[in-house]
Order: structure tokens, then C-alpha cells, then sequence
């Protein structure tokens, strides 16, 4: 045995799940399948390991140079811990571009890496739901993407005024940028600048654009043709919070089209939740012609933080239903009798192998939550009928083994 | 734009998930929860990243020293990419020993990384069901994960049949080791030999073990009490295909008492499909006291392929039920609403966002597997009468919006 006791810590800036977290993120991740689903969306996957120079050529420069996980290989290849999974979706798309039938409705959720400072909202790693419609360049394809994010907002049970979606276009900020003779490098420091207009002065903000664009520059206020008609289509599909937003721009170099970000509208929590855009030039990295993309990503910790600021963070259920208690040893063949009925029947029990007081396994059913108890004893073998206890409210049913599955069914 | 182009290819010995291996993949992962939540295990997760020191502890050499994967932070931490999933659960159990209730039932489905050469049934990065049994040293908690490991296979749609349980234990060697005075190491080497036993011809076998334990040695052919206990109590619960197996060790350092592996019994896929067993001190190299704990890990590699050999896969279907194609663009907002009206009754559709011919949109419904298909024109706008065809069979049934989703319940 070593002397020198091991640390139970993580790494550093990233989470341990124990059973009433991971509920939380599967609830989280359920929700966001099912409403992507509902939009015929398909679930894909990739390693969290890719080559470095995936990362090189159309991600943010910041992102690349300082806030990866990168390391060499024993066999001298460079890899990267993904930082977010665009890079990894155009890479497979651009791959069996020939076989693929496009339109592709594609989701997935990936864990992501970033080397920064640990803090509020901010891990080392999280998981991202990424959706993403590849092949299609009308408006249509937009109109869909916002829908989704829009129903992803409403299955976890927020209400409309809950949340609000900003639009905008690149496009407009291309237009200024050929308005006011702007080199591509001035082009990007501007729109790193606008994407943080909200964290600074509005003073700040205005010295900070001039002095990149020029004394004359002023941010747009009027929303480009596709924002307009994106906006009058969602309404027509009664999605309502839908606004224009000029500071909508998005960290990400690739955006060719519309961005948007879903804001909290919460005033404790008033903040961008996830956004993403249209971004038609990523596949055309690799070999072959652009292929059309829109899509988002919607991080589990913004997420989780919005759920708990609404009250909508689900209450921890362990899987099992039932806590099948042992007064003593000689009842255990009965009482695995039991338990295999009811599994079979479709309840998911616990039965005692601590072998400990009667009162004590009680005990250990309600403080890992299960909802109900039955204790086998020599009665209950002879007579075949179980008393069946509702932890929460002491009520008690006595039941027939083959009864108590549809009986649960019902009471849970 | 780059001239010089990106590759596709993924990083090399991982796997990219395209949805028809992701609909396996999550086929695999769905049967294994079902299976160990019946037995009322709960879900738990943590990072891939861990500090490099929690493998050097107790996890075989070979392992730690050539085949993780371990790099240096840029806050000069040493982290490893998890080659195994114990050292990790150990880790968060030990952190919480005074809060959790014991009995723990744990299971998770992490990913894996080993450094090795890619070859079949191995890659680099594999996802394993890790299921685990904390706080119980008595016997019944040894048939439980068994009949568990058991169970797995059955959701599978095993036969008993098709597969075997073989078990040992680990004291019988430890009193081997005192019968012929090996020294740890020895008895350590020895057990290396015994874990590769298939892999070499009887004669070379024999000779092996002699010069490691001497002249005498001779594996033991009688199963330990405790062995014999484990067989007796699964045949009660009618698991009648598990025997005893001396050969059976395991390569980890950390096992105390039973050991298991689960074969395939198909003569052209004969090997161990995963395995497991006790390891009460695991948790000590941490601080504080031992915590009794038996369990087992069961890869996607190597289940996919016994599901593969024994015509067990499933066949893919896309998360769709409808593609709702549109005959012309003035009927959109009338598909819209009946997507709308499907959608919020439980039906998962696709609406043509393509804006192609009829019949390119049905080849697409058709060619990424959506079971129906129904066409929006102007006389069912004007009728609300759509007519639902199955592609399979070209069955037409002609029914209202709200009678669409449950007719397709029953059809599907």
C-alpha cells in the first residue's frame, strides 16, 4: 500500500458527475435530443482527439494559439483536444460529401476543451449540443435553425418571455466594411470589437470602432433583406421574440451569414445562452466545392445556469423504483423471486445485499431517494402478498408480485 | 481561402460516428443502461482528463509507463487521457466516503484511451460501460454484478448459449503463491503468464510457469470457496452458463477476490468479450479506509462485433417517421402548420426545405430512410386530407392532420 495517499481531486477546471449531476445533464442533454429530433434531426459523433491543424485555418486566431489543448503524439503527429465541433462536422461532411444525401439535418453532443481560467460559466470543458442543416442556401434553411433553437429553449419549459433571439447578418457588416474601404484585418479587429460591445462603455465602444473604422463610421441600425424576412417568417410561425441586433456578430471567423445569439431575458442572468450562423465557405478547407451550412451550439453549463435561474432544474430520481428490503437471510430466494418478476415486468428494483437491521435498509432506500419499499419476511413468502410503502407519504398498498408493477406505473 | 487543403481523415486509430454507426453506438449504450437500471444502478460521468499520478498507483506498468496518453499542461500539470475508468470512480467515491449511502450501484460509459497499435477489436479510443458495486465485501454483492454482466448480454438479445461466464479468483493464486514462496513480483509475473494462457501453445505455457514458480508448480485445477459459492447461488437465478476457470486473472493489479471474463462461445469470434472483478483496496490509496468494491467494464468494440457475429445489429432508422414534401411554395405555410400540428402530437418530420421536384424530395425521404412520406399540394390544403404513403410497401393511407401521428404509432 503506498504511503504517500493520492489526491481525490479533478483536473483542474473540469467536473466530476456524481449520480444527482449526471441526472441533471442527461435531463439536459434528453430535452435537446428530443426537440431536435422532432425536426428529423439525426444524432453523429467523432472523437474528442483531431489532428492540430484542423484548428489552423478558419477558427478564431485567440482560440488556436492560446486556449487549446495541444500536445504531440508518441508517434510526433500534433493533436488537439476539440475546442468546438464545427471544425469536426465539416471535416466528416466534406469527407463522404459523394455518398451523403443532402439536405443533412445533423446533431450531436460533444464535450469541448479550452485552456482558460476557470470561472463562472466558464470550464475547462463542457459539452455542446451542435446542430446543423448542410446543403440548402435559402432562407428556408435559417428559418428552420432558429425554429430548433427555439424549441430547445421551450423543451426544457421556458416560456417565450423567458429568453430572446438577436439576429443579425455578416453581410451588412461586409457591406461597411467595402463602404468605409476597410482591409480584412481592420474588417475582423471591428467585429471582435463589436462582439463585446456589451461588456464595455458605450463611450468606450464608439472611441474603440472609430478608431479602427474611421471618424465617420457608425454601427448599422438598419437589419439587412434576409434578417427582415427571417424575422417576418418566424413571427408567421408564431415565434415572437425575435429581434434585429446589430452587435450580433460572433467570435468565430467562418460566419458567412445570418448569427444569432439566444439571450436570457432574465435581469439576474441577462446574457447570451448559445448562437450560431450561417457559415457556407468551411467545407470548401478541404478538397471539393462550399457546401451550404447553417447551424448552433448550446453549451450544458450556460444551460444548467439558465435552468436553475427559472426554477427549471429537474428534482433527482435514481432509476430504481422499488427497494426490496430482506427480513432475514432465509427469505433471499423469495425475495429474488421477486425481483426478477418485477424487472421482467419492467420495474427497475434494488434488492438488499447489505444484510443489514430491516430498519437500517430502509433507511438506505430513502436517502438514495427510491420511492417505494417492500420488506420480504416470512409472512410475505407464505402469503405471497407484499406491502408496498410510499416513502414520501407512508401510505401502504398490499399487492400480489405480478400486481405491482402496474400498480407503480401508475402511482409514479 | 487555403490553397493548400485540409485532410478529411480523422485522427488516426479513432473513430468518426456517421448517424448509421452512431445509431449502433447508441443502440449499444441504450440495452446497457436497461439492463443495469433494473438493477437500480445510477449513472455517473467525469472528465477524460485526469492528473497523470492517479495511474501510477495501482494499475498494471505497462499501462501507465507505454501506453497512455500523457502530456504536460501549459501550468506544467501532467494530465493523462483515461485509459480505464476505476482509477477515476475509486477517486470520486473516496472523495465523498463520508456522504454517499452504501450501497453505491455506479455505472457510467466513458471513453477510453490506450496508445496502441490500431488493429481490430482495438482502437485507440473506446467507449466502456463501467459497472460497479461500492461498500458490500459479502458474497451476494459477487452474484449481483454478475447476474448483471449476465443481464447485459441477454438485453442484447443473447441466448445463453451464445456466450459463457468464466470465473476464478484472485485469493486461490495469492495461496498459491504462499504454497510455492513467490515473492510479489513473481507471483506477479506468474499471473501476467496465466492472463495470456490462449495466446500460446500448452508445452510453451507449462514451460513458462515452471521457471517463474518451479519445477512443482502446477495451476490449480480446484475452484476456491468462494468461486464455488458465486456458481451455486447464479445457477438458483437460473444463470446456468458460467464455470469455473483457473486461467482466468486479469491484467490490473488491483483485484482481491473474484475475477471474471465473458466469452463468446461462436468458434469463429472464441475470446473474451469483457470481464471484471473485487477490488476492495482501491480506495485506500486515497485517504481513509478501505471500501469493498466488485464491478466491470464492457468496451463498444468488442460487443459490436459479437453483436456482428451473432446477427444481433440493429437496422438503421433515422429519428423521422414523416417527410412532409411540398408541391409548390404557396402551400409552405400550410405544411408549416401541419408539421407543427404532427410535431406537438409526438411525430418526429422532416418538411422540404430543398425547394426541389416532388420527386427528388420523395428520393431523398426515400434514400435517408424515412418510413413515409406525404406531399402538401393545393388540393390538400384546400381538403386537409393527406395522403400518407409508406415507401416500403407503397401503401397509401389518405387521413386528417390529427389522425397522422397516431395511425403512424401503430404502423411503426
Amino acid at each position: 500500500m503506498a504511503t504517500n495517499k493520492l489526491s481525490t481531486e479533478s483536473y483542474k477546471g473540469v467536473r466530476d458527475f456524481y449520480p444527482e449531476d449526471m441526472f441533471i445533464q442527461k435531463h439536459i442533454f434528453e430535452r435537446m435530443r428530443k426537440a431536435v429530433e422532432k425536426f428529423g434531426y439525426v444524432e453523429y459523433g467523432a472523437s474528442v482527439l483531431e489532428p492540430a491543424e484542423l484548428y489552423r485555418a478558419k477558427s478564431g486566431e485567440e482560440i488556436v494559439n492560446e486556449q487549446t489543448y495541444t500536445f504531440t503524439d508518441r508517434g510526433d503527429r500534433e493533436v488537439t483536444l476539440r475546442p468546438e465541433m464545427t471544425p469536426t462536422v465539416a471535416r466528416m461532411v466534406a469527407a463522404k460529401r459523394r455518398e451523403l444525401v443532402f439536405p443533412l439535418r445533423w446533431y450531436s453532443i460533444p464535450n469541448l476543451f479550452r485552456y482558460e481560467k476557470p470561472q463562472r460559466g466558464r470550464t475547462r470543458e463542457h459539452w455542446q449540443l451542435n446542430v446543423d442543416l448542410f446543403g440548402v442556401d435559402n432562407i428556408q434553411a435559417d428559418v428552420e435553425i432558429l425554429a430548433v433553437a427555439h424549441e430547445i429553449m421551450l423543451s426544457f419549459g421556458a416560456k417565450a418571455g423567458d429568453f430572446e433571439i438577436r439576429i443579425n447578418s455578416r453581410k451588412m457588416l461586409e457591406e461597411q466594411a467595402t463602404k468605409y474601404n476597410l482591409t480584412p484585418e481592420k474588417a475582423k479587429e471591428l467585429r471582435l470589437i463589436i462582439d463585446k460591445k456589451g461588456k464595455m462603455p458605450h463611450e468606450e465602444f464608439q472611441q474603440k470602432i472609430k478608431a479602427i473604422a474611421g471618424d465617420n463610421f457608425e454601427l448599422s441600425q438598419v437589419a439587412s433583406n434576409d434578417v427582415e424576412k427571417v424575422i417576418s417568417l418566424l413571427k408567421k410561425n408564431n415565434i415572437e421574440n425575435i429581434v434585429f441586433d446589430p452587435s450580433i456578430v460572433r467570435g468565430f471567423d467562418y460566419y458567412t451569414g445570418i448569427v444569432f445569439e439566444v439571450y436570457d431575458t432574465n435581469p439576474e442572468n441577462r446574457r447570451a445562452l448559445f448562437g450560431g450562423g450561417r457559415y457556407d465557405d468551411l467545407a470548401s478547407l478541404f478538397d471539393g466545392d462550399k457546401i451550404p451550412a447553417v447551424g448552433f451550439g448550446a453549451g450544458d453549463v450556460t444551460i444548467r445556469d439558465f435552468l436553475e435561474t427559472h426554477g427549471l432544474l429537474p428534482t433527482y430520481k435514481p432509476s430504481a423504483q422499488l427497494y426490496i428490503a430482506i427480513q432475514d437471510e432465509t427469505c433471499r430466494e423469495s425475495a429474488e423471486m421477486l425481483a426478477a418478476t418485477l424487472r421482467r415486468n419492467g420495474t427497475d428494483v434494488v434488492l438488499d445485499i447489505s444484510q443489514k437491521k430491516l430498519g437500517d435498509q430502509i433507511k438506505i432506500a430513502d436517502r438514495q431517494k427510491i420511492p417505494f419499499v417492500t420488506a420480504v419476511g416470512a409472512e410475505e413468502v407464505k402469503s405471497g402478498a407484499y406491502r408496498i410503502k410510499n416513502l414520501a407519504d407512508g401510505i401502504e398498498k398490499i399487492l400480489k408480485a405480478t400486481e405491482i408493477s402496474d400498480s407503480l406505473k401508475t402511482l409514479l
